[in-house]
This record gives C-alpha cells, structure tokens and sequence, in this order.
C-alpha cells in the first residue's frame, strides 16, 4: 500500500516535506512540491483526509457569511479570499438572505469541524445564539460588537462620516441632505455623527427628511429625478456609498444640472466609480479590514499571525464638491 | 451516546427527516429544520460527517478555480454561488493566479473527495492533466473546449463580438480600432470575428494597430489620452470589456472630446457601468452561464439538474454609438 514515506523515497524529499504537500502548507518549495505531486498522481495516492484533518484538528476552510454579495461585502470577502489563500486557507461563501436557519449551516459546520473558523459579515440569528457556536472555532464581525467572544473589526462610522460632513461644511454647505443604507448597521453612527455636526455648527434642520435604504446606483437615479422636481434643494448630499453617489451625479447630469455648482455630491467607500466620475468620497480600507479579520482568526487558531493594519477613513476630495 | 434516533424522537420528526437536515438537504420545512437543530444544539450532538460523506459519497461542496477577481468572472462567480447554494451546495473558491500548483491544489482536494466538482474558470496546467482528474469528480469549463470528459458552458465570442462590430457598421463607422485582453482566451474569436467582417466590408486595414492586454479602467484612460494625441484617428473603439469603455468615455469626455460625435466606443458585458455611463454594448449573460455550469455539473453528479438556458448575446444600443 502507497504511504508517505514511499512518496518520500521517490521523490526524493523527507516525509515531512511530504506531509506538508497533503496538507497544502504554504511553505514548501515549489519544485519539491511538484515533484510530490507527481508522485502521488502516479501512484494515484488519495491521502486519509479524514484521518489527516482529525490529527491536525484543521480542515483548513474558513467560512464567511454574508447576507448577499453587495458593493460593502463583495470588496472584503475578495479581500480576505486572497490574503486567507496565501496562508494555506481555503474560504467557502455563505449568502444567507438575511435567513436564520441558512446561516446555522455555517454554523453548524463550525460546530461539526467541516470549518475551522467563522466571519460572519451580516447576522440573521440573535448574537447570544452565534456566540454559543464560539466555542467550536474562533468568530470574527465587521459589525460594531464588543464581546470577547466575537472580535470585530469594525470601523467607526461616526468618524468616518464626520470627516465627510466637516468636508461639506469648510466647502461652503449648509444645508445637507443624508442619504443613508439600512437601518440596521452603519446608520446609527452616522446619524449621530450627522445630530453632533448639525448641532455645532447651530445648523437648523432645515426640512429636508433622510432617505433610508438606498444602496444602487437606480436608488441614486430615483434621488436625482426627485432632486429636479422639489422646490426646497439641498445644496449638499451626503451618500451612504459611491453606487448611490454615481447614480444620483450621472442621472443629475443627464437633467442638465450642474454638480457642484448646484449641488455637491460626497460619495463612500471609494470604490472604481468613484474614482472614474471624480467623487468626493470617503476611502474605506476594506482590504486591510478583511486582512484584521484574518489576522484575528489565525491567532486565535494559535497560529502565527500577521501584524493587525491600523484602520483609518480617509477624505478623497474630487471635483464634485 | 446520542444518535439519530434519539433526535428524531425528541424533536418528533423522522430520522429520515434528521439525517435531511444534517446533510443540509434543501426541501425540508423550515420549522421541523429549526426544531431538529435546536434538539441537535441542546444534545451538543456532533454528526460524524466523515461517515456521512462516505456514506453518501458526496461533501455537497463544488469549487471554483479562478485566475483572480475579474470583471468577467466576478459575476459569474457570485452567479454560481447563488444556484449552488439553492440546492444546498457550498463554493469554494480558488484563486490561482494561473499558478499550476495553486491549481493542482483545488484539483487533489478533487481526488481525495473533499470537494464533488470543479469549475474551472482559468486554468494553468494543461488539459490533459485537468482531464486525468474528471475521474474523481465532474469537471465543467466556460472556456471553448470540445471535450467530452470537460464539457464547457463557453459562448462563441465571435458571435457577440460580430453583433457589435455589425452595429458599428450600420451606424456608419468604418475605421475601427479593436481592443483585446489576453490573447490567451476570448480573443482569438474576436480577432476572427474582425478579419471575417473588415473582408466582408471591403474595409482595408486602415492601419491602426490592435492593443492587446487591455482590461481596466485604468487601460481605458490610457487608450483615451493616446487617443488625443494620435493624427490619423478610428472613429470607433470597439472595448475589450466595459470597464475599458468606461475608462475611455470619461476620459474623453475630460478632454472635451465628444462621444460618438468624434470617436464612437462600444463596451463588451453589459454591466452596471455600461448602464451608469449610457455605454452601447454587448449583453454577456454570465449568471445564465453559471446556472449551466451548475446544472450539467449536478447532472453529472447523478442529480436531477435544472433544464439549460439557451445563452445569447444581445446588442444594447445606448448613446456611446
């Protein structure tokens, strides 16, 4: 019967060279693990992986669970695919649709050792419920959590929509309109942010109500069209994310009006659109986040980690404030 | 010790019922699902899932082998992750770098059953050592294969490039400049589609060079500044993707040039960036295109699959023409 030590002897590398072949070590000498794995081919060896993973207790996969793929979602779980596959990790996606029972499968998978680790970008179940499954494999969030359990690595959106807002103000606006995403996540700090801003610098609410929900570019079309037609304009909107920043500058565009003459427009995220149609926006360092993410989990994998990036927002002025 | 049965009868279901959801079987009430995890927590029963993948013979896991992140197989992934979860399949995703180990990687987790099939997107090895691997698992492609161990899902890219050269034909251009990307996949059928319609047209080879590699933003402000500068101009551009488009339109537009008054630009995928910027292009329906992918692979594996979608490219005609 073929075994590691036989592999090793043809080809000519030690059984633990071998091993950490099978096992997808990110470490091991290219040509020595194209030689194993020409051996292994010939002599068409299919290693225990049960066996394999039980000894090592890992399988290697790390699961991330998101509600969808969105314009804030799809950057990170790229993001983390990479840096987690230059470790030796292997990522399997969840999109749950915001369903219960859709993410206890990723849930339960960590429980049963098929996952080594969990980041659960949205949440359907209750905290206290996820928190429960910390005990089979460490959980990371995005989402603004303090729990010992479940690190995150959450950004403060308070500060990052500040800088924003302060833009707007040393620009000249005064009378901004907020154009915020769900109700659940980011919005709070924002909004705080926004009641703190208007209150310092003795900005009367001047009528104009918040927009909630709106994250596509056609949410920032409809915003546009709605813009033309109102008699009392903003002279400033503020977007929950460049998608809705771009609809609402090429729709507006379109209609003849001129950004910023009329209007300013700041953007978030800094994502491709934005740097295309010169949005004022506000960069938000996913790729480093997803890094910390990783960074996290390996640690409390008891492997060693990367260095965690410092997190900072940061303005990106362009030409449409 | 807990087992089955014991689930079956506290959470007053049958075990057949049990066994469905810790296979996470798709088509099983919802409320029974929620009532057999809550007894499975409570017991803190953990399913010998080695056993039951061998029982089964199946991890209900697919990967998907890709270069990296790109404009065309982002979609196609995020399509595909969608479909193979509705049927209670997870993807796990490879990203190569077209390196033939990192490839080999997703390839033996193949062999030694930890996945059920592969998608192989990109490939770095050859075809015939891919090939000598559909003997563990099924194996689907979109890239123009005719294999009978590797079906493929591929669209005849001469045809959807044809359909974009035609229009520029008969809304009159006729010194067109043709933007490739790689010169590995699609463009061969494009360049065929060009030399077909420029002998059908009479058109002689005016001279401009083709530009090959092209496929960002980025690359498409480059060709928009080359533009400006260049004496003898093409009235038309046709993009190797709409992320060039985009990148030349507003660059362009920057320059003060108007589009398609002097240049005419024709985008390739029909994206959300082709829509934003009003972008004439060609329809690429990749979600459809991962549903095959799924549905032959779930075929193969015994299942019964999804019926296929007819694939077809479409022109979109907007004002970039």
């Amino acid at each position: 019967m073929t075994n590691i030590r036989e592999i090793a002897r043809l080809a000519g590398v030690s059984t633990a060279t071998v091993s950490r072949v099978i096992n997808d070590h990110p470490y091991v000498n290219e040509e020595k693990r194209q030689k194993v794995l020409e051996i292994i081919r010939r002599l068409d060896y299919v290693p225990n992986s049960s066996a394999t993973s039980l000894k090592k207790g890992m399988t290697r996969i790390v699961g991330v669970v998101s509600g969808a793929y969105t314009t804030s979602s799809t950057p990170f779980i790229q993001a983390f695919n990479i840096i987690a596959q230059q470790h030796g990790f292997h990522v399997m996606l969840f999109l749950t649709d915001n369903d219960c029972g859709k993410e206890l499968v990723a849930l339960e998978m960590l429980r049963s050792k098929q996952l080594d680790a969990l980041v659960c970008l949205h949440r359907a179940n209750e905290w206290p419920i996820i928190e429960s499954y910390t005990k089979y494999g460490p959980i990371v969030t995005w989402q603004r959590l303090v729990n010992d359990l479940i690190p995150s690595v959450f950004m403060d959106q308070y500060q990052g929509y500040m800088l924003g807002l302060e833009h707007l103000h040393a620009r000249g606006y005064r009378r901004i309109m907020n154009v915020y995403s769900s109700k659940g996540l980011n919005t709070p700090q924002r909004m705080r942010a926004y009641d703190d801003f208007s209150k310092k610098y003795w900005l009367d609410d001047s009528g104009f109500a918040d927009l909630h929900g709106k994250v596509s570019i056609t949410d920032g079309e409809r915003i546009a069209r709605s813009w033309v037609e109102q008699t009392d304009k903003p002279d400033a909107i503020a977007c929950s994310n460049d998608d809705v920043a771009a609809g609402l500058l090429t729709e507006l565009k379109r209609a003849g009006v001129s950004v910023p003459g009329e209007v300013a427009i700041l953007g978030f995220d800094n994502n491709n659109l934005a740097r295309l149609l010169d949005l004022t926006t506000v960069h938000y360092p996913s790729d480093k986040q997803a890094e910390n993410a990783f960074a996290i989990l390996l640690d409390r994998l008891g492997q060693e980690a990367p260095a965690l990036h410092t997190l900072e927002f940061e303005l990106i002025e362009r030409s449409s404030t």
